[in-house]
């Protein structure tokens, strides 16, 4: 991205804005033909491609850049990694299925729906298996969740590492998931007294497990089917995942095949060695479930500069908690000095991404930004360093502290860390 | 797409939920062994994909067959005809970008966003011309609407035509778009005293462009740069499009490059040749811009059977309104003699797309299936007949008639028509 290289065009909305719309137009007048209007350009000219040219349609040649990234340093093997989304070129509060990031344990199972099965067994009346077709048969609800990875923004434990928000914080995405309430199958299976655990099991290579607590299994789970309106996309778990609202992106199996139902966690690999937060005192922490209430401004951020030199400025973020809503962000300009509320915008959902935004007028000099999130439970997203007195510096997961980021007169941030 | 081969596993669901789910699981566990169960699936031996392999992700290649298809017949060119969204494919209200269907006059402009301008002129104190960057620093919102092309189910003005809702229903998409309200460019503008329609012009080889009221433009039009969180998909008027809600596709032009602001409207082509309705006494109605509640079943439809023979079976479908909310949609399986009310399901806004669903216990017999769309102001979906006494039978556009499929024995549908 390049800065804007026209110096009339920016004064503008500089005058604009500030002077309340009235005075706008003259700065516009006054520039020098620009060829853009003046010329006809190519697509106004000739046809364009025809209803039949793409069936399953793409996004523009002009957002090439618009992806998911890895880290090739950050793991041994790209089948046992994580890619970003890039929050920074989105808005709204849905992720489009293309730029979901991905985590994967053994590569992303190829499964062919018409041979995919789906078990309950263990602690049950009847153990059953489901067919697709058989998923298809029990009523549906539509729910919108964000999912993120426990480990999102963990490099950031050990001060500001990663140089842009779809690293900081591109281990989530939020969209709308189709599926059949897990509590209907597990009541078609019957469930014995003692069952008060289930075991999610997927169908790769890697045969992921967790221990999931019975009354989360009976409260909100989904077993889904669709994102987005479409089928789940392979990398996301089709033809079938657990969705787990709130909780760990780990938790929710992809190509879910078994569910067992017993009477206490398995303790697993990725709920022992994995998955745990060690404390200074050498204890783990062990099932932490829930994502704390996080947020996280995306524009302006490192991969998306200010492109003007002052002036009217949209600032936009995220925010989310696996607890509830968020009815309310903070930002701050001045790194804390002063807060000012966010405007949030777009529908609300429990345990959903929020969009908020804040509009100000830029004097062009540095700025120190930050985000504040309040969820609907009453809890602030603290400071990091708040996080690192209660939980020390040995964590990798659930770091959810405030984000900083430095902009400087040139409109480009930086990942810092302020104390 | 073939019926369920396995008798016993169809058996499993209709003992089950017609008995309250407790006598399932004996069905399934006097099976035969099932090899999709016994057997090691490849994907469960070997590693899949990396997180390098996709950028930008892609569906399954076991949905392949879920694309937007075109009738060739329909229009001389594909560069000026129509394709259309699967919606008996997808469940949920939002439909994903790659399978938004597409109408286009002069094929899809392939705009570059750097080169690309919108202009306000006309009956306003200062013409303005936005690049791309000026348009971002303007505060933005979030709203979900469907789109509807004018012409859905145009066919069916002549009796049961087209088999499959995909091409009687499929000319909507329901999307979140991201985007300024056009109110705020129109007030830095300034509109004199005497404007009083506004005439927006795409960039495109056609030049399309549709005559608005200003009341319209001041209340809820956008003009919008995303849809689900990512940039406008160039068939859908990447990098700007008009935003018009509740009213006809046409016009919510693409490609939007200019704004004239005038005291009446323009009498265009696609206001009087087209998008009008030739009544029977000669005298054509015009601008007819608000889409009437509408609905239909998209499971079971022609293009998806009944998979199995009896039993528990998901019917579900869309409903929407260009007036508002849908709080209500009834269905019937015998053409009408018994009405029974539809569960609603996901989020409801206003001139968005609605999911409905209706679980019924299948007899496997012949059924005669019906949606009926209540909307919030009131007004009842007509049947078609009610509607050719009123508009007679020279229509192309604004057909929302009740639409029938007939299923018979071995689950099939069929595009059919009751008196």
């Amino acid at each position: 991205m390049s800065k804007d290289p026209a110096p009339s065009r920016r004064g503008f909305l500089t005058g604009a804005l500030a002077a309340g719309g009235a005075i706008a137009g003259s700065r516009v007048a006054a520039q020098a033909p620009d060829p853009a209007i003046t010329e006809l350009q190519p697509w106004m000219q000739y046809l364009g491609d025809g209803v039949d040219a793409r069936p399953y349609g793409t996004p523009s040649q002009h957002e090439a850049h618009v992806v998911r990234r890895n880290v090739e340093w950050l793991t041994a093997d790209p089948v046992s990694s994580v890619n970003f989304t890039p929050i920074h070129e989105l808005d709204g509060i849905i992720t489009p299925n293309g730029l979901c990031f991905e985590r994967h344990h053994a590569g992303i199972a190829d499964v062919d729906p018409a041979a995919h099965r789906l078990m309950i067994n263990g602690l049950v009346d009847k153990p059953l298996v489901f067919t697709m077709q058989d998923l298809m048969r029990f009523p549906r609800e539509n729910r919108v969740y964000f999912l993120e990875c426990a480990a999102n923004s963990g490099m950031e434990w050990a001060g500001a590492q990663l140089n842009g928000c779809q690293y900081t914080h591109g281990m989530i995405h939020n969209v709308v998931y189709t599926g059949v309430p897990l509590r209907l199958l597990l009541e078609e299976a019957g469930v014995k007294t003692n069952g008060k655990w289930i075991m999610p099991e997927g169908a790769d290579a890697s045969a992921m497990t967790r221990s999931i607590p019975i009354e989360k299994a009976m409260d909100d789970c989904l077993v889904a089917f669709k994102m987005n309106g479409e089928a789940l996309r392979p990398e996301q778990g089709y033809p079938v995942r657990l969705v787990v609202p709130g909780w760990e992106g780990n938790m929710w199996i992809k190509w879910l095949r078994r569910i067992e139902v017993g009477d206490q966690p398995w303790h697993h690999r990725e709920e022992t060695s994995k998955y745990t937060d060690l404390l200074d005192n050498g204890i783990a922490r062990r099932f932490t479930w829930e994502m704390d209430a996080k947020s996280v401004i995306t524009n302006p951020s490192p991969q998306a500069p200010i492109l003007h030199s002052k002036g009217p400025t949209v600032l936009t973020g995220i925010a989310w908690s696996g607890r509830g809503t968020i009815p309310r962000v903070d930002v701050t300009l001045d790194g804390g000095r002063n807060w000012h509320q966010a405007r949030m915008s777009g529908p609300s959902f429990d345990k959903s991404m929020h969009r908020f935004y804040f509009e100000f007028d830029w004097d062009g000099k540095p700025l120190l930004l930050q985000s504040r999130a309040h969820d609907s439970t009453g809890y602030v997203q603290p400071t990091k360093d708040e996080l690192r007195q209660i939980r020390g510096e040995n964590s990798i997961y659930h770091n959810n502290g405030i984000q900083t980021w430095h902009v400087n007169e040139r409109g480009e941030a930086e990942n810092v860390e302020v104390s």
